[in-house]
């Protein structure tokens, strides 16, 4: 089936492409073969509804297999596995016939209660960047599209049809859009969702800055844009803007509208053949990539890679006195409802039917020698008596009592977080605090197992020995658990966010979600570690971190900088204990002398690496050179500054176990010159430099000793100089009257003189 | 002499009185006969610069009485005390033939490293304002007027000539106007000095908004906005925005531009009319309160305020042991520099040339019955060998021991604070903290007393028995630390700034001061104890601290709305010591249900109260109704949120003894619905959410038993609905269906009709 040119239809035609037929499917244009395409929520499996069901999009979906949700597998910072997930997504995608699989997600968790971050993979945007490309590659493998979502800086659900993130250049350029660029960069998805919210009071899906100049003349991509289902405000700009495909369908009204806009001549024609072109070159390539796979699915295996994935998406936060792993003849209580009934991902368009689940409890059973004892020790129901709780709590005491030791499971019941809302604080339950409490004082060898899409405050992690960071697992990650639990697997995975003490460390603490759909980030750059890095404030457990059941050794970082400018970082790794086990290898940079707001340390790179017991690898890691650089405000550009740059190599960014400095050269470009330029960015300017010298010194002569009556002993004038604007000066030179004055004619020429031989000025 | 009304100056001769003769002078037009005025800088003395001095306003001025900076002076939060220094200012500046005394700054404290913090008041708006107020009023009613400055969001020194305060509404609105609507709605000051920076974008001294919609049309302002000195950027729009006089002289430039726009058309000759009768009218008072007062001054008794209002200047931060007051009789140790050569007021524009300076060392000698020993400690002089410096401390470690009380004078050296620069850290200097360490060995028993214009880090707050913080205490802060030391006079003073424990956790640490002439006010709301209260964060010492040598005890308060809708607190507070002394009764309200961004607690009323021993005083504090309003950005204007105020009275932030709640009324208004009202405004709308409740009843039919596959158990999908916005609510309707759909007319119809018969809402 060959898809015709954008030029062989109608207005008509062409406008009806650009909405929806339905919730899940574009239109078809049967005159000329085109046809209807099918794109279904995702990401971590395929949520494809099945048919004859409602018209909303909420309704039941066919199985499919349940991968662990983007908290989960990103903590295993692996672009190999996470390719191999999305090549099973693909997979899962080509067989359902569906054209496009719509993720990955990969936002920034800006605060912690964000009720979606369980589909979002870091607070930081290089992991977000790096992962997210690695599963749209993986997923497009297979010949279907993915959805790079939610274009942009959409880091909340409160209010998220309104809220406008009020977000400066820098932060969104170095931390919300960062990740974005990295994707549509390396992998180019087949479309990118634009989201909700406005963006500094701009409508993501009417923002021609976002959608055009940003995405396609800056970033180069080539896709389709579609808007999240529902996000369209006004069709004709958002058209205009660079939203090609609206989702849902508008029932023909938009498709109207654009056809009007057309004909009264506000709406150029060729906007409407950009947009339908780049919707018939989505079907092109879905229509190519039809049947590539061959069904039916392979359950079992499917199940078994979302095992393994499981197993690395475990973060092993905690182990003291060698508690895990668990001895398989121990006897053992489980405890916690989570353990019987799993939370294994979040609520909202990304849910899964899955073809199987399993459960850690019998997973624990099928791997033990030895006794296990269950008890429910809570319940997720939302009302419980006292009397209901407390007798769970009793019977929870007595298997604690009667155990070596116990594997407690805690968690976010599946109400406290969805798509939709967000949660208010990041508490566990009481009630799961004082079982703790009880367990505890029962026997203090209690392994705590948590179930959770986002970060919950551990008070507890001082008086417990091990815990286990479970996130959201998908459906086989009952089995992972016990895996891990008995050492099956060595846990690998390392946070990609902070868990913070309290809430109230949080950067986004005082300003999240807003108000009156307004968001000011006010933490700005200082996302994530950045900001308890930069305000030296303690953690509960830091980016990066992750314990294993060994132990690796870092050599001596080495750096150097490549022919293509990158920093190549090397480093060998050894396993220094006796069982075989992952390191997940971090780099960080910092630049001390930086002229411009800079974390302490940014991550830039990092690798997965297996090591035997004894092993050493050398591991060479690339701090690409574009990600070295800030967003420069003035001239509204990347800029690479020059300097020293400290190139941190460790296991998590607070456990830098090597650091190397390495010189790189700063980016040259020229900032002309103006009235308002500053007599400090004046002096050091290299033409106008030496000869404003001589100007001040013959105006200011008999300046100093006047400036001792107001001016202690030690102070240089300069300092106040400094930032005086150029334009301004002609006043203090008139006034000094020795007719040395510059003239405003004369500061003029001073400007043009030195913009016009303007040697390039080092960044 | 009477000066005429503008209609009889030429175009001319209007515009060349808005602007400067020189640097200190107005422009006479002789023909008409209006004098030239002399305004002089300030604001804890008057800087008037001796005849035949430079042409740069920074040569020596005339002595004059050097009473407590800002910081200082601002610490006794009484405005009794402070209207008496105003008037003595107003007295000097009158004898001196001079018409406006150039202060006072009261901007907020926003960060402890700005440069000129020793010239404002506080971080907080209500401190602010009431003392700014206060001061006004004192000087004028000496027939001679003020300049409130820096107006406005002037907050920091560094690159002050051009940087942006990127503030959001709220924060500017209910921060940094706050306390300058208070002034000038209380005490008209003669006239307003506008600031160097620009907010969000604009300069202040070209911002229509600013200087004419806030000032004079909202507040109702009467006088006369000066530039700050070179503050000008483009002349002609800033006469249209109000700036009406451009200090210092522009040598005729400007007014050329301002005669040629008004010839060209591009402004109108009534901008130059105002402006120019406003400076007339500047004239008119100034000429009219001339010679109102008779000289010569009396400089003993302005040395002896200066001494009363420095006693009530210094803050007692700890004393432990009954350490203070000090015993007549007792050998005591005076160490450090300061103690001789005191530092007493900041660098720059404020610098005074006092009638007369004591100092700490020979005012204790003079109170002292025992033997007093002196050593320097260590040397503010800029290059100290390590040998000298050691020297120095073994010298002090000496006396410390000899001694049975060591009395510590310890500060930041004159060159690391001043106008035109800021801090870059909050540190003592390291010799300084040396020192202390070495005396603290050798006697325990050390006082320290600091002098500083702004906040410093106090790591040994917790190893030494009592500080008092000096601050900066003019001419007479020698003599007022004697008497504070013997317990002449009981200290009353308190914190009007939180000192923080670390530079690290204060509220703008990220952002201050900005780059590239942009600084983000991220911190919101959250200035100074704001910040430190909603984050529970710990502090050295919080606002409103300050300890007395005796004790009083709170009653309960009560509180009642008063017919003009004020909150009336009262409170008894008795001293129960025995010894005379002030309590400073502060009263913080909060809101606990309110629906916007709040701190915790807001101060709203102070009151200074003397009390001999035993006394006991019913104190009355008003709470105005204006004072607990919030800015509104949807609707652009205060609004009084209604609900139960928690209103609690204490001895400071964190030392509050009684609290009570009270009933107020929220303002009645209407925000009309949109198509982007969200579905939670509609349905709390008294005519729309009836009609849109049956709605939704209706489309929404089987949408409960699908959302159940992806939604979990006890999750209310009308959380997920609450903030979708009407005008798309067409969209989901149509897709069930049914035929019940919402057509955009249907929903336009909706909202006009509930406009219609808006019923107003509470806020």
């Amino acid at each position: 089936m060959s898809i015709p040119d954008v030029t062989e239809l109608t207005l008509e035609e062409k406008a009806s492409l650009t909405s929806g037929a339905s919730f899940w499917y574009t239109k078809p244009v049967e005159r000329v073969g085109v046809p209807a395409i099918m794109v279904t929520d995702g990401p971590h499996g395929l949520r494809k509804q099945r048919e004859g069901g409602d018209h909303l999009g909420i309704g039941d979906s066919v199985p499919a297999t349940c991968f662990p949700p983007a908290v989960g597998l990103g903590s295993s910072w692996d672009v190999d596995l996470i390719h191999r997930v999305g090549e099973a997504l693909g997979t899962e995608t080509s067989i359902e016939n569906v054209g496009v699989l719509l993720g990955p997600g990969i936002n920034i968790k800006r605060s912690p209660l964000c009720g979606r971050n369980f589909e979002y993979f870091s607070e930081d945007p290089i992991v977000s960047g790096v992962l997210g490309a690695a599963i749209v590659k993986g997923i497009q493998s297979k010949g279907v599209g993915t959805s790079l979502k939610h274009f942009a800086a959409n880091n909340q659900e409160n209010d998220r049809m309104r809220a406008s993130s009020d977000v400066d250049p820098r932060p969104l350029r170095e931390i919300y859009l960062r990740g974005f660029q990295r994707v549509v960069e390396d992998a180019q998805p087949w479309t990118v969702m634009c989201s909700y919210n406005r963006i500094n009071g701009v409508y993501a899906s009417e923002d021609p800055w976002l959608l055009t100049h940003v995405l396609r003349d800056e970033w180069g991509y080539e896709g389709l844009v579609v808007s999240d289902w529902g996000a369209v405000n006004e069709r004709v700009p958002g058209l205009a803007a660079g939203m090609d495909l609206e989702m849902p369908s508008s029932g023909g009204v938009t498709d109207a509208q654009i056809v009007a806009a057309v004909k009264d001549g506000t709406l150029d024609e060729s906007v409407v053949d950009v947009a339908a072109g780049r919707v018939l070159d989505l079907v092109r390539k879905t229509t190519e990539g039809a049947g590539s796979v061959a069904g039916p699915l392979d359950v079992d295996a499917h199940h078994a890679l979302a095992r393994e994935a499981a197993g690395r998406s475990i973060v092993l936060l905690k182990n003291e006195g060698g508690v895990l792993p668990l001895a398989r003849d121990a006897r053992v209580a489980v405890i916690g409802e989570f353990a019987a009934s799993p939370r294994y991902q979040g609520a909202g368009s990304s849910m899964i039917n899955p073809t199987r689940l399993d459960n850690a409890l019998d997973e624990i059973r099928a791997l033990a020698t030895g006794d296990v004892s269950y008890a429910q020790g809570f319940s997720n129901v939302l009302s419980v008596s006292d009397d209901d709780a407390e007798g769970l709590r009793a019977e929870a005491v007595v298997a604690a009592e009667a155990a070596e030791v116990v594997v407690l499971f805690l968690g976010l019941p599946a109400r406290l977080e969805s798509e939709g809302y967000d949660r208010e604080d990041i508490d566990l339950p009481a009630a799961q605090l004082e079982l703790l409490d009880a367990v505890l004082a029962a026997n203090p060898n209690t392994v705590v197992v948590l179930s959770n899409g986002g970060v919950v405050a551990l008070p507890f992690a001082g008086r417990v020995p091990a815990i286990l960071e479970g996130w959201l697992l998908g459906q086989a990650g009952g089995g992972a658990t016990a895996d891990v639990l008995f050492g099956e697997v060595n846990p690998s995975a390392k946070l990609t966010e902070t868990i913070p003490v309290r809430l109230e460390d949080t950067p986004a603490y005082l300003d999240f979600p807003g108000e009156f759909s307004h968001v000011r980030y006010g933490e700005g750059l200082f996302v994530g570690y950045r900001w308890y890095d930069a305000r030296r404030m303690d953690v509960a457990f830091p980016f990066g971190h992750g314990l294993s059941y060994t132990s690796f050794e870092y050599g001596d970082a080495a750096a150097s900088v490549s022919a293509s400018g990158d920093v190549e970082v090397t480093v060998a790794v050894t396993n220094t204990g006796d069982r075989a086990g992952r390191e997940v290898v971090q780099v960080y940079t910092g630049l001390a002398s930086s002229q411009v707001q800079r974390a302490p340390r940014e991550l830039k790179a990092f690798a997965s690496i297996a090591l035997e017991p004894g092993e050493t690898q050398a591991v060479t890691l690339t701090v690409r050179r574009q990600d070295l650089a800030y967003w420069d405000i003035r001239a509204d550009r990347w800029v690479v500054e020059g300097g020293s740059y400290t190139v941190s190599v460790g296991a998590s960014s607070r456990d830098l176990r090597t650091s190397v400095d390495v010189a790189v050269e700063g980016d040259a470009f020229t900032l002309p010159l103006t009235r308002s330029s500053s007599m400090g960015e004046v002096l050091r300017h290299p033409v106008a430099g030496p000869i404003v010298q001589s100007m001040i010194a013959q105006a200011m002569g008999g300046m100093a000793d006047s400036a001792a009556s107001i001016m202690p002993e030690g102070v240089d004038m300069s300092k106040m100089m400094d930032s005086f604007p150029i334009g301004r000066i002609g006043m203090m030179a008139s006034l000094a009257g020795d007719g040395a004055g510059a003239s405003p004619e004369m500061i003029d020429g001073l400007i043009s003189m030195a913009n016009a031989g303007g040697v390039p000025a080092q960044a």
